[in-house]
């Protein structure tokens, strides 16, 4: 029997999802069991009948269901502007070219996010960052990218920072200097790249404003060679890698990323069979988007059945962008995931709890109920995880945890 | 110059998004306008330039945007059960044959409908109810159609009436007994429809519970010479038809929809040119249910740019419900209504105000900002209202007005 002293506290009576892949249930579920909570971890996991009659610190949760916090592994929270009035223009038929020439796309949200102050950028991402929260996002992901040069990365990473000491959320921050080329390298898209690995990188790297490095690998971003002259760059420091890779076409960029044992090679519609291969074989995760999928009418879906096949572990995430996934919902994002993609609704919640935590190289720490994880949990008003992926307007969040503290 | 009285109620200081198509911008949009509301309606609409320099009970919006009140013209927001673990089931490979089998698919939520009482069936939809009203919706359609009998299908309109009792928002009634074949008549539809043409709809109109007819015509429904009977009892009693038709294959339900002069024809996916024309001649409205498309990964779009040219109004809604729609988001609905329909965000907007209202024949009191119209609108956090169309899970939400009252 465990002992407990007055810096436990007790979450008890509960239906709990632990995701863990030891629990024999789907959703690692346990009826009837209590989490112990210390200094912000899991102390264990126990059966109710286990726990002694008079205890301090408790809270009954009346059967509720408690899963792990969510994890939204891939996002651009941070940005200055609005595209939702050049988007209103495409719908009325506005060419994308015509759009771009005129100072739109991404090359309108990098100037409004040069232009603005970290204050205005923390405004803007607070609002959104609090969406994620009231949904039980307790670990979000945010990337650069939207700065394209060393003092606008740096602006925006700094917000990113600000924003994990400011909100009940742990933020992961990612370079993804390598997003686009900015305007004042039109043409010269090498040479930006230059400028990324040899100045950008390392002179963040040094403040410890990140801790892993993205890159866009795409016929309308970088190409392969580029993204792997960022890869050297940041395996020279010792820096994980992830990729935005195999969105629009299959130009081998999953493979690029298991060379440098990447974290998670991230959208992959256009994965093949020998990407698959690649990334099993790197433990490599799958981090599906299917906002962006959806946003820009896709038809081309990434090879669900091949990474079940080969254990490829998938994530989900919100790809949350102001130009092609302004949802700022990892429920919807869930929801997607199974009516596009055909992820069962399991795999969907493992998607944005352990499978997200590995894409963030967290998975000893994050996404389960076990001793030993991070405190992070939510508790529902639901009976069963499908609830939330089924319904995602309904959101029946009854208490947020985070690092042992109720926090919503 | 207008004058003013104490039973006058003003928000001046707006930007009005009228949606009055005798305005000339789009979304009828008035800049530096007032709304003067008396009696729960809208008495003028005026610049504030015109407003005296003193006026009792004013609001000033400081610039924020107002629109009409939401209105969702077609739901089946009353049922009970839960549908969500079949549709976890189905996502893990389970057919629909097998579930239909074992008593699931509509006659799962015909059951447990049968089953909840009066006051389990209101707490159930009085939580879904308060999601619309959250977003800004002031009018709601509910249809019956799970009870299938007469005791049933009374129980599920009386419920519908006690809503909008407790809430403030208007509820506009259908009666949809033909929306399948209960159980007990399997093989016997033609004596079921006689049952609701004979007994069901002249017993529950007596009663003054409905206002309009709704059928299912399909293949997986009702035959159209079975709609068809039910139209004609509907008219025997002067009672406005409306249809479910031409959602899976192409039946010419909209032609007779149009024949019996419906209020609107929904779904679409498969209307073809003929039933374009006869939806223009009988001025019928168009209702599209993307979320229906989207939730059963339907490929065939509904004939939107026919219906531009013929200048058929084309209104918006959730129809919400367990089997095939499971979003309690007029927000959503917009989105996905531009992204997969192709719709602009200004025929978003009117799909869910004046087309909406002219569905529910109400085009002479709902769904715009003019002077004789009903004082429901909403006070956005906004600027412009594409924000609500792009970005759905946002809800900028500041101030619900319903009746001249208001209410969030
Ligand atoms: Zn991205
Ligand atoms: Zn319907």
């Amino acid at each position: 029997m465990t002992d407990f002293t007055s810096a436990d506290r007790i979450w008890r009576n509960a239906r709990l999802a632990t995701m863990d892949p030891s629990q024999p249930k789907p959703y690692g579920l346990l009826e009837k069991h209590a989490l112990i909570v210390r200094d912000g971890r899991i102390r264990a996991v126990v059966p109710d009948a286990e726990l002694p009659a008079r205890i301090p610190n408790c809270v009954d949760v009346a059967g509720r269901l408690i899963t792990p916090g969510l994890i939204d592994c891939h996002t651009h929270l941070i940005f200055g502007g609005n595209r939702a009035q050049e988007w209103e223009r495409r719908l009325n038929g506005v060419s994308y070219q015509q759009i771009s020439a005129e100072g739109g796309g991404i090359n309108a949200t990098v100037q409004a996010t040069r232009q603005s102050s970290e204050a205005e950028l923390m405004r803007l991402a607070e609002q959104r960052l609090q969406r994620l929260i009231n949904e039980g996002v307790t670990t979000i992901e945010i990337k650069s990218g939207y700065g394209l040069d060393l003092e606008n990365e740096e602006k925006m990473l700094r917000v990113a920072g600000l924003l994990a000491q400011q909100q009940p959320v742990e933020i992961s921050r990612t370079l993804l200097a390598a997003h686009a080329t900015p305007p004042e390298y039109k043409s010269r898209s090498d040479e930006y790249i230059a400028l990324v690995c040899e100045t950008i990188l390392p002179a963040l790297w040094q403040k410890g404003l990140f801790e892993a490095v993205d890159a866009f690998c795409e016929n309308v971003g970088f190409s392969p060679a580029q993204t792997e002259r960022v890869f050297l760059a940041a395996r020279e420091l010792g820096i994980p890698v992830k990729g935005h890779v195999e969105q629009l076409s299959s130009l081998g960029g999953a493979q690029l990323v298991s060379r440098y044992r990447g974290l998670s090679a991230d959208h992959m519609e256009y994965l093949n069979a020998e990407g698959v291969d690649a990334m099993r074989a790197s433990g490599t995760v799958a981090v599906l988007l299917p906002g962006a999928f959806y946003f820009l009418n896709e038809t081309q879906k990434p090879p669900v059945e091949l990474l079940r096949q080969q254990h490829v572990p998938m994530a989900l995430a919100t790809d949350y962008n102001p130009g092609t996934s302004p949802f700022a919902s990892l429920h919807l994002a869930m929801n997607m995931a199974c009516v596009k993609f055909g992820l069962t609704p399991e795999e969907a919640w493992a998607g944005v709890t352990r499978h997200a935590a590995q894409a963030l190289g967290r998975q000893q720490t994050h996404g389960q109920l076990a001793a030993g994880f991070m405190a992070d949990f939510i508790v529902w008003d639901a009976e069963h995880p499908v609830e939330m992926v089924y319904e995602p307007g309904r959101n029946p969040l009854y208490q947020r945890i985070f690092r042992g503290e109720v926090s919503v």
